[in-house]
């Protein structure tokens, strides 16, 4: 057992590390033209006990020893609750009213379309020994494997939006309306799911009548309250510190709530950034909480979940087989569901394309529910292989797609913001 | 137990807990002319079992688990990191130099005075019963009071400085580097101490020789080394994102250094702040650091100690008289000698008045050497209580002294900056 002083000083360790290994995958990645955050995602794994546990065990338990985990995840949401405050607030919804119902079909698209094509794989794969819990019933299955399928990326999509330069323009706006209300949607089908296994619907009640009642309140009467803000930080010339503890101290607030309720603090913290004012404020926001977020809180999300992959596990033909069943399955729900929506409401091709390629990703929301799966026993560990395959591919596959569809184009008509390749 | 999550989730609510106690208590600090770093102080005593675990011991047990502290200390120490790098970066070595013999001299008498009679107090003590552990020797017994009274507040000291506006004037740049220098060698003393307890000379030669041989390489081949990241950063207009995270990796390996060696990450982050090309680079690193820092981070250590500390255990009369003792010698040895050493080396009276009420604080650095001696037996939660009454004493009269005697006659010259009570 490490003291709680030992574990602290362990911590500096594991930053300056972690720091380091991210900018070198990150480095790495952006060699093949994938964003930042991609290698971010593969640094946790290089750190995890798929590459570095396996060469140096002894070294990799030294270094991220399990009763550090706690700290580690803990900041790491924190950083997280505090990156998607700011992708809230700088999203302009103004924007968003022009393209509101694309934005509404695409998401409901992008939700039903693979939830579906998911349940039908539940059920099939219930029937294969293996592969769920031993008091998993079909429609739990069909539920689970529905909302794990129809899950989107929200972080990582923000991410990419703002390194790919789409941050501000109206086709990023639009996938991250349709990212948050996707994401919200599945959490809530994931408190069907835990709800149906427990025999306890309040779980579900809470999740859903709570995450609505939080978003309404927050966007309607907090949006109010919050805006004398605005006006008194642009008096003062700048965010002074108890307004900042103050907005800081919400954030945390929102955050508890939305976990509490079972519907993840990214929600929370999301929609309260959407409440604040905008111009200045929004603004002075970002310059003071941004820098020391993205540099040193958020790459410790985007490794945590790494640090706890395994990838030794999907080792036979028949289940490489189910996974290119998977993946397709995911690919076609989700990004072609995604443009044919945005199509049906008047995007050109190319913008329905690069919508369809970016809320393809998973990332690693789809890490955090496949982890939730098999915690309660929904899913076995060789079903969970499977889906970290479809989850990584889907995201590795975003980026690339994204540029090869669209932002070659766009950039060259200067549609697009300058790339965010530092 | 808790689980990973159940912690993170926990973790979202201390947080707002924390910011919204030490907003209050700030403000209240501040009606009776305390800085709001007291007043952060102050809060971690409310908030821990001093008062709120009085009231309602369940609530406080259920808000802040024993799992939970491993956390809330290693972010903490994250954020005291920051900090310190900070306030050595913004130290202006140039206005040093034409008083670094004040400077030595105020850090050598601070140091050796309150040393010599705190030494002579845990030899009088020694043969009490009850205030040291069965194994300790007078020989170790003196050493450790001394250094437990040498020490000062290094980071409020820092904090108290930027609240009056003594940031960058250069009776404060005298205070910050004597304060730097005390802090130094009191965590040498303290591994002399460690060194004999356990016949182990290794642990007082690491931290001795690893401490200077760190300041002399960071300060000599690190300053040369670091520069050109100035002049990149002013070409480029801003610190950009790689720069930061090395920036930050470099903080976070020095701190882990600083600690394994057993002079505690204060230092190292410090001098490497010091270190840091001065200018532009300064203040951008500044304007991106400092906002999250203070306003989220730091409060955390600041309350982290308060969360500790129990004030029910000084209740006899002759135990008061120990503390009076104790408390007198305190300030006479810190306070006085300062004041002395800084007249006899031509500082005029006010400002070595100035400079003896900032250099007696202890502060929560008292606390925290306090808990070392606490937890290796060297003293008795007695004598440790003793010593908490004298640091918080010593560091409430601060402030209010510093004001009296020197503050309101400078700000009324013009000789201050604006006090920085926001």
């Amino acid at each position: 057992m490490l003291t709680t002083f030992e574990l602290s000083v362990r911590f500096f360790l594991q930053l300056a590390f972690i720091l380091g290994v991210c900018r070198l995958c990150g480095w790495l990645a952006r060699l093949i033209h994938q964003p930042q955050v991609v290698g971010e995602m593969i640094a946790g794994v290089v750190m995890g006990p798929s590459l570095l546990g396996l060469l140096f065990p002894a070294a990799q338990g030294w270094l991220f020893p399990e009763q550090s985990k706690a700290i580690l995840f803990a900041v790491s949401q924190v950083g997280l609750a505090l990156y998607m405050f700011l992708v809230g607030v700088e999203l302009r919804s103004e924007l968003l009213r022009a393209r509101a119902r694309s934005a509404a079909a695409v998401s409901v698209a992008g939700m039903v379309t693979p939830f579906l094509l998911g349940a039908a794989i539940g059920l099939w794969l219930i029937r294969e020994p293996g592969m769920f819990g031993p008091k998993v019933d079909p429609f739990e299955a069909g539920l689970f494997v529905g909302a794990a399928m129809a899950i989107t990326a929200f972080p990582m999509l923000a991410r990419i939006i703002y390194e790919r330069g789409l941050t501000g323009t109206s086709l990023g706006t639009l996938a991250l309306a349709a990212g948050a209300i996707d994401d919200g949607a599945a959490w809530c089908v994931l408190a069907v799911v835990v709800a149906s296994l427990d025999h306890n619907w309040i779980v579900a009640a809470k999740a859903i009548g709570g995450g609505a009642a939080y978003a309404l309140v927050v966007l309607t009467v907090g949006r109010k309250l919050l805006a004398p803000l605005g006006a008194r930080a642009e008096a003062d010339g700048t965010i002074r510190e108890p307004m900042l503890v103050f907005v800081l101290g919400l954030v945390m607030l929102g955050a508890w709530y939305t976990d509490v309720i079972g519907i993840y603090a990214v929600f929370g913290a999301f929609i309260l950034g959407v409440a604040m004012p905008k111009g200045f404020f929004a603004q002075d926001l970002q310059r003071k909480i941004e820098p020391l977020t993205v540099a040193l809180l958020l790459p410790l999300f985007f490794t945590y979940s790494g640090l706890n992959t395994r990838l030794d596990l999907v080792d036979t033909p028949q289940l490489w087989l189910v996974a290119l069943v998977v993946l397709a399955a995911a690919c076609l729900g989700k990004g072609g569901a995604c443009w044919a929506a945005a199509r049906w409401h008047g995007e050109d091709n190319r913008s329905a394309l690069a919508i369809g390629a970016l809320m393809n990703a998973r990332g690693l929301m789809e890490l955090i529910i496949l982890n939730i799966g098999l915690q309660r026993g929904i899913i076995s560990t060789t079903f969970f292989s499977i889906m970290v395959v479809m989850a990584i591919v889907t995201t590795l596959m975003a980026a690339p797609l994204f540029e090869w569809v669209y932002g070659r184009h766009a950039r060259r008509q200067g549609l697009l913001g300058r790339e965010q390749l530092d």
